[in-house]
């Protein structure tokens, strides 16, 4: 079953660095130039074209496809015309027609790698969130990610959990304060490190405190912090945790978190859990673009 | 057992653009800054770390994993000490320390999860590799990438290939001629298409034609090709192509290749065996960044 | 009375990306080159300046000015020899020497004046601040920055006002949410728009309901809003809001405050009170470079 | 009374570069993204706007302004209905509106800020450029910026003096020769160092010589300088310079020229008098972004 | 006579980096802007012009100066009306128009020197290139040219090579492997030179050996090298070398190449020969462009 | 004879850019990376070679070629040893060494091309300069260029003009005002043309009129022009346009000057000669690396 997807929760955030991101992955596969399009493909040659599904899995990225065809040439981005079939979030049937584009055969061919790699993988990592969501369903649990993304695809990564149903933890490091061991070591306590960050922090930043045990759970509640990580607790534990705090911060489970052991832990009452699989073990989906005869 | 690894095969062609892309990783990471470290660490404070297996794997990316923590702040890049314990192309044991790293804590802590991304990426990609290559140990055959890589990674996954014993392809859509169906059509036939691209080409460029039938491989070769393409043919016609071929062109088998089906692909006597899943579905494995006492 | 200045809170959050600024902006001066510098004075030749106060302010800036110095030739970095001897957030007297630089004459000249601009204008940030912060001492109230900051100078303005005892809102549109009458109009009132906005946004990040009216707080207050802005309200309803609030949520007065009304606003008891004007009308102070015998 | 205003001089000389910096200046503003409007707002919104002044002014930068929200998405630039209804150099007065913006309420959403802080800091440079020039109105005297601009905003800044009525100095270290002090004496003379720039300069490149004292005024008339500025001298000093070079030479005044100053300064008959202030302590006047219901 | 032009052979490798240097270009000529055209000519003024030869020529480069005026101001590309009245390759007689180009006066008269600069270069190129290709006409013989480009015109002078008839030999030091002595003497001989240069690089990558004497001709055929170059070798050796090889290995001749010796060089039945000269001795040919009456 | 050298005027204007402009020359020739250097050449493999001159010439660009191996690698700069043998400005007889080059050879290797492809081109436009200059020997005319450079080498062959003995006109677009017949017509003269130059343009800035005929010098001279460009005017009016000027204005020659006309044109006493050929015609010199034993 398809997870239940808030196309709200799917905006892309940042679009204008993505179109610079777009032009560095298409120079990277170019590089001097895209040798057998140029000599074989006359430039008023026009193509029609398919982009489908080979295998069951949960779209995303479907926008960003279509933003590659428009960027093989900018001078010529109006002739590519694009037609989506498919929205991301959906999941999506083998065989099934995904979108359609028409226009110059260079640009498409040229571009056609660049718009699959990134389409098979973002899809890869919605379908890998949608099992997670799917496996806590019913518990009210939210699934998040991490920052353990593929370098360069931080925004997209994020935006492809969203479609499959998960939450974003925090964009980067300037979204939010996360206080682990050394930084209370250095601070004197639990304490004395939430004050030094609230102090010092923008004033809409939250603060989370990284807690093994649950007498750092009471510190860390006792010091003001927004969110509290349960670091690799067991569920005996974790349970006691969300007895003790009661709502007054969010409680995060993290570690050692996989398809068969995440049911358990959202069934501890926490409120969140986080995934780093989801961005980091998620295999491409299967995508072609096939000619187009319609 | 580790599979054979000839340090030259892993050279890493392009070290001026990769200190590029490391910078716009750090910022996709860091954007207005790493408020946590900013705040909390103290700009003299110092630290000592030693970069950690957890799992049994092919290590590649070691050096990427000291540059990037030379970029967190290029004016101190002097002040990060890092000292090599492993290389890449390595089989490393759970427990391994692959590198310790001792300097600024603030450099080491702002550049961590960069590093451990791409070192724990290039780790998986070389693996699975490795794996791929092991499957056809005594065959001769050479296990080859394809373009099917992540959009901004594609010299380091296919440096992390080269690490795990498999062979590059081509770099980008500069490094060869890839002549396909539509291109043959609009040629008139394998010999018009392979002879027109010969003509226009740069004289170091070779040229690959993609056959999906017995007869299309006699063309090709009758064309001159340099590298013969298989496109999903099956093992008794590439037996067949073999023997026709007669070493007289490089013979690559192409498409649904397994761990499975690997082995009895090689057998058939091709040259190479192209495998996009190695850089498409491979997990990260698991590395971390200990306190080091030492 | 040199304000209360906490060095914790002075740090730079972002210096990778300072560092390109700085080289923009020395192009910018520049042009196709220093023609003056180039032409009179020998690439041998080498100065001694003293960076000196002309009138009394607080000090923000001065190791950006450092690091313009270095940036003139990067090559030549090394043989700039600086020595601070004043420190941001300090108040300072006219004719005190803020840092010491030798080298290369050729490189001071040409950085004077891109060190000089950002020193002057900075510091004016800082002092403005500064009085701001004077003027509520005893309250316990903040006084924090807008968005109304110069368009490339940011990170430094916001630093400068740490450097004046002040405190950052946000740094950018990523910073936080910000719901107005408008996307509460949309989303069908404040409850609907909170919960709508909690569903989606990152989890380490607060949301702040901008409120006219004391209705808007009791909303706010009741859909969980982390921060409610109360909105050029007069001091009465302030008074009444943080008695409604009770420390529910941070309480940010804003709207037509000058350092005649702040302290009367501070004086209802809210958390913090938002000023535009200190980075939007804060003059440069004067400081010069001298030749220094010393 | 608005000063008179050439819309020649008002041309913003470097369009191109402009386009850059609004985009680093969107992207310093968005970092990640702009979380409230990607979520909050539907991407078929649409919305009208009146940009209009709150306070009297002199206008400069509506034509960056609208560059700036043409910016935000530059794929959907041509949504943005732009209608202009007054004109840099003019003197407006409160309530005026100064354009209508109309089209997809995310991009004026998003550019907002970005397109005021810019359009309320040329409009303060140019209002202060207006009341210096207003004072020595009817002398002929024209009144000059200086280098003394906000790092990364030169063009605009000079751009603005010019809708003030004031004119441009140099815009940048390659638009002059300028020899002071330690140039003269390393040269040995004014002469020497007049001719050395001379022989070395590109051949339409002129020479201004800073002059202290009467004698050296006379030395640079003689050694052939283009412009001679007559840095911090009094007014009976400055009558006899005049009286000296008979037009023979540029006289410009600098150094402790304030709105009470200047008008004596003028009276000496020098050409120009240059003002540092204008773009060094101007306040941004107060301009809003208004629904619009037209 | 117009040498044979194959308009395939003259496609333009990477029109996407080439817009980067095109901006590069007009930047490093505007500077802080195009004064006289800003001051002195209106926005509105349009203006009519024809782009005519002044002396005979190979054309290259038409589309490219089409480019550079319609990046003058990216904003208003479309207002440039461009009617091509000849075409890359193409013998051009004096008089002759090339194009007709008529559109905002400003964006016309700020490109026009950047545009001619280019078209004059490139046309000599294409214009030398010829000369040597009409040398060698009836023989059979290709014409190369080599790495010794102007920096920054290496695409695009591959493109005039290619416009005068002549091949390309590579794109870049990533477009094949050339092993010289240097290589050869580490390795310990061709034959392991040449594997390990296999072994390494990508499959579609071809090996060049350059060879001084007929052994390591024979050399280099044994080890498989896909060229050889035959450096500077005299005619008689080469003529012996073409016998030897027989079909086997394509062979280049190199070194001492003039338009007075290259015809008894190609009568030795190399394949192809390659010539610096005609893209470091090229002289810009005479190229106007008048105001257009029609 | 070797043109007087004054390394006063031989300065680089603008280093900074310079090397920006480097790393792209580097990433152009490299592509995805130096595939034989990085296959056939250990990284700790170390070599010394030296630059020689074979053919005489006058040098220009010593340092550029060092900077070039320096940002090879930026990482390991310091680790190339470079002695430089000869200076720019310099006649240099054929076998002499211009520089001795040590250091890791793979750095050596990949760059030697780049490094050449510039002094070699550079040392071309020094020669021929110092041809054109010495042809005027004794008549106190300067040798100007004019901005027909190749794109993207501005500031390089500019420099290159000053070693070999000649004088910049100007560096760009904004670098003085150049009024001609368009401009004029539309201004409705040239009394008119000058007075709206000089009203518009910053007070730095030199104002040339281009006059076909005697009549428009003497109204350029009447209106205050600073510099008269003679446009392919014949001797005869050149030397009465000498005459009617008498000093008041820097006279120009400019149009079909070559190395047999020129002294003709210096002889009827104006300033200076522009000639566009020194930067569009000039051969590369012959340059080498060789092995250096020493």
């Amino acid at each position: 079953m398809t997870p239940a997807f808030d196309p709200i929760a799917a905006r892309l955030y940042d679009r204008r660095r993505l179109q610079r991101w777009i032009d560095q992955w298409l120079d990277e596969d170019c590089g001097h130039g895209d040798l057998t399009t140029e000599i074989m493909i006359a430039p008023e040659a026009e193509g029609r074209f398919a982009v489908t599904a080979r295998q069951p899995f949960t779209l995303a990225g479907l926008e960003i496809a279509e933003a590659v065809f428009r960027r093989v040439n900018p001078a010529r981005a109006d002739e590519i015309e694009w037609a989506a079939e498919a929205a991301d979030g959906e999941q999506v049937a083998p065989g099934a027609v995904l979108a359609r584009v028409a226009g110059p055969a260079r640009l498409i061919l040229t571009g056609e790698r660049v718009a699959l790699n990134l389409l098979q993988h973002l899809s890869g990592v919605a379908t890998l969130t949608a099992a997670f969501v799917e496996a806590v369903s019913g518990t009210g649990v939210a699934v998040a990610d991490t920052r353990k993304t593929t370098p360069g695809l931080r925004g997209l990564e994020k935006y492809a959990v969203r479609c499959g149903g998960g939450r974003n933890h925090r964009l980067g490091l300037d979204g939010g304060i996360m206080l682990k061991d050394n930084h209370i070591a250095v601070a004197g306590g639990i304490g004395p490190a939430v004050a030094k960050a609230r102090a010092a922090a923008p004033l809409l930043t939250k603060i989370e405190v990284e807690c093994d045990r649950l007498d750092q759970v009471d510190a860390a509640l006792e010091a003001g912090a927004d969110v509290i990580m349960l670091d690799n607790m067991n569920n005996a534990d974790m349970t006691e945790a969300v007895a003790r705090v009661g709502g007054r911060a969010l409680l995060e489970c993290s570690g050692g978190v996989t398809l068969q052991t995440i049911r358990g832990k959202a069934e501890t009452g926490v409120d969140v859990i986080s995934v780093g699989r989801m961005t980091q073990a998620a295999a491409a989906v299967d995508i072609g673009l096939d000619a187009d005869a319609g």
